[in-house]
């Protein structure tokens, strides 16, 4: 059995502590920790067995019945929090990314490495049902050498300018998940990026300094050619798609859908949008990574996701912005110096 | 090449006026007849390069040029010009039904005997491309034994009254389709057939003394089950699919459409409704039945489709009938004494 | 927070406790029940956090904190134990069927209406996501008036012979939920029932007095016709599709599938097989049904599957097995007399 | 009636001549010419009643009877023809591309201009019912402002690399299709191209200084993105999919199939490969983009693809052999000096 601490309790807090209690048997969630915690969420926190709820989140750090925790806070706290956490001696499961700045990722490498503890980054879709079987397929070898990837990765709505602000921008906001995707599904590194990208949605997203629409392209180290589609808004749902083409064929993956029902009228055959929201099509995922983290911390065997998986996609994103920005293809080398 | 003349020019005799012209190189049409024939398709007929248009088709029986005819005429006339036909020495193709009396129909198949000339009837649907494909995969061996034949077969709208008073009723008009792509499917003869139906699209159908909609189980002699599904109005498009199961497995065939095209929104996602006429979809399946009558008239093989196909699936019809009266499963060895 | 026990801890029974302890908030699962329960079984019950561990039922019915039990025992037992447990003053889930024999079904009845407390029958194929969606569209109107229902039913495999041999049949067994569904889609009684079977896969199946394929028509009091297919193994997996087809369109549903993954290769296009087994395509279905059961006895609100359908589905049942003996339909009038 | 000639009678030539003959009734072929005609082809030219057979294709263009000519030819002769049949008074289909050189189609269009007869390019997939149907939807408005266009293009083999040698690269020979199609469907002009590619197929490819593997990315005059991704060897087939995706939802149109066959087994559900060869594929574009043309000669309408639509997608073409040689974007203005 694994003691758990939850370091920030708000939508993705919430839904791994769901996980923890509801689905993985040889997890504990003792403590939960948000400065900004309510009346609802002690409640709420409660009912799943949570023992101690605080604001401050070194109390979760200083419990040695703690073994592991998961950084659920704001992007900005990531980087400091893993690093004390890693000095407590806990082991860490981090959302993405790990930060925006490639030093700080960086000293939060350095500190994996002394501290030989566990270290997963939140890349929940390695974990999803559809992304498992494209890559069971791909290291099958059943469709060859890789030749060409595919991803398409469009949200429903446009998130809050506020959020669009401090997120990043688009490329280390949401297409982070689909360079890892990229990495996961080739096995290879990626050597050079070129991205176009264009404000075809919501012109506050232009004054927000970011783009809603883009399509990059990347080089991969082993001569792969893959790329990828945005859009933050898909008005039929959340849009998650892959392909993966090969020397001896090719294998796609679709959207999950609510029921398999097709409706033939006079006005054609229809069948339903896909899932509309990340929550309803990567529950599966996220309660699987939570399971695999929980066992490589139990069995002291290797996390999924590493450290290094997270800082690959902050460079791979940093190196589409500055594409975007120089119109150029841009090397991996140029950023990682 | 095989010379040959169309008796009856209505819609289908013009069917394969085309196809005989167009696709089929070794085919000469060189006479068409019909008693009403008009301006237009005299016009129609003489621009595809037939020879000789009539009013009486027995000038084209007396043609000693003529080798085969195509019967295209009203149901009515279909077994008595078959049989002048064969004694006029010509290869004979029917169009569906030979007859809706067993006696009659068993009259032409004695002079088929007789003659050692060829007789091939239009069941089109054994020429389809889908068709073609679920009898290949079940000759294949790929499904192992079949335990469980279905067939839907739905009209996109309910014939003219006037029609469906000569017509012989749904089952010998249309069923008897399904009842021929059951024996092709199976390979195996039909033991026990019963029926239920009713009048649920159109109430002048029932005045007319028939049914709209009906399902038909089928008990065939090599243990197999089957049934039928059928309505004269599927608002959303002729609809003709099949499934074989089996032993080892299954296979279904579904419709044709006009595009692939599939158009996503908040509405849903929508996909075309299939080809709405039966001249659409099985435009393909009318010129290969044409191909396969010219090529076992010019090289002396076996037609695909004989007198005896004809006879047993009116034989069914007349069983279904019986039933749907009656109330009770009907042997086949009831009705053929 | 409803308390509740489960009499018989057998696998349905654990799949009912899981729900109950996982997904179920306001539940309380304080005991279980089994005359065969094993140490592996109490361990496991207690890992769920159940109180109490009972070789014998009847002390689950005397503890007066018990507000509900789950029939889950073996069929024999179903109606006894419900008449036990509504008068102990239980609320009842009764796994399907309620009896094979109808008076003791009627008696069970008898024992719900003067009693004034909720009895739920175990047909969890209506809580299933795709059978929902077909009702809802049903309801909704958008195909007008259904005319055809169609279900297809297939097992993965064979049942052990000595299960085959106390189960009632086919019929009674596996039909039994195609026949709830016709009832749930429609939303009419059946009138009369005509089945057709054949042992086909199985000659020990025979040997046990059953059949293990079969076509089952049905004419309902409102003028719909409907069909069943079943068979005891569908090899590519669980089979569990239906059509409702109707004067303004129609609906279907499929199977469900472990991920969405379609592999091209020269060999053909490639999807995945549906789920293999009940309980990984129903579990959802098993979750919505206990929680409609323990909201119905919270809220005091009807239940959504009575003792009334749990009656029906039985004599439709006990008709299609009087027809397969007597080659005949059966009036459902000439069943309950 | 509009009496035409063939010049260059190989593959593409007789794809034409059956069109014109089979199904286009107001045609007339009446001669074909190539330098290097044999004895199997003069036979077939006859069987399908063309007149006159030439080796020197100026014959036709002396022939006061033939209105418009269909140029066949070897790409290197295409521009020079064109000007001879246009000064020669003929209306002029011409295969795609006008020339691999950009002044001498320019060339072309100014004596077009000057003649005010038809010039027609063969860009045969927009006649394409899928690529009809697309682009239908997409001026419909359903999907609202165009923001991401999807363009899968891959051959099913590589052809023969004396062939490779001689086509101007993989970009104007295949690519220049899915150029075509991206301003078809957008209604766009292209300003910007990016192109990465590798040979990863074959490396005689790469000897005779071409690529295989491709993906090409396209910044939109009207802010639009699209992208391409080409293969020269899909070993499932012919592999032609697009997808449009907008403001108001997407559009996406996928391959076509000899059927409908669907089978499932314990191996999987597999349906059928793609339809292997872009005759097959295109046949009903081929039969409509000459229908068209035969229109516009006779009715002096538009043709609906002209010569700038030729010069557009050339010169697309060179600019993305010019960003894969110089490894960055390359505007459209830096090659249409």
């Amino acid at each position: 059995m694994v003691n758990l601490g939850i370091i920030g309790f708000g939508r993705i807090g919430k839904v791994h502590a769901e996980s923890l209690t509801k689905y993985i048997s040889n997890a504990s969630l003792k403590s939960v920790s948000d400065p900004f915690i309510g009346e609802e969420d002690i409640k709420y926190a409660k009912s799943m067995g949570v023992k101690n709820i605080y604001k401050d989140y070194t109390k979760i750090l200083d419990d040695p019945e703690i073994e592991a925790v998961l950084i659920c806070s704001s992007t900005d706290t990531h980087s400091k929090i893993s690093i004390e956490a890693l000095r407590a001696g806990k082991h860490v499961f981090c959302e993405k990314p790990i930060d925006l700045n490639i030093d700080k990722i960086k000293e939060v490498l350095e500190e994996v490495e002394k501290s030989k503890l566990k270290f997963q980054v939140g890349f929940n879709r390695r974990f999803d049902h559809n992304f498992r079987a494209i890559k069971d397929v791909v290291q099958s070898g059943k469709i060859g050498d890789p030749h060409i990837i595919k991803v398409t990765s469009r949200d429903p709505e446009v998130p809050p300018i506020e959020y669009v602000k401090v997120s990043g921008g688009i490329f280390l906001d949401m297409t982070i998940h689909d360079f890892d995707i990229v990495r996961y599904l080739s096995g290879s590194e990626i050597e050079e990026v070129y991205a176009i990208g264009n404000t075809l949605i919501d012109p506050a997203v232009g004054k927000a300094g970011d783009i809603d629409t883009a399509i990059i392209t990347l080089k991969l180290e082993n001569g792969t050619l893959a790329v990828i589609d945005n859009s933050r808004e898909a008005v039929y749902g959340y849009d998650q798609r892959a392909e993966v083409f090969g020397s001896e064929g090719a294998i796609s993956i679709g959207n999950d859908f609510n029921s398999t029902a097709v409706v033939s009228t006079s006005d054609g055959i229809v069948s339903e949008k896909p899932l509309y929201f990340f929550l309803e099509r990567y529950m599966q995922a996220y309660v699987d990574e939570m399971k695999e983290f929980v066992q490589a911390v139990e069995e002291g065997i290797e996390v999924p996701v590493g450290a290094m998986d997270g800082l690959k996609a902050v460079l791979i994103g940093i190196a589409a912005k500055k594409s975007l920005k120089e119109r150029r293809p841009i090397k991996l080398s140029e950023i990682n110096l």
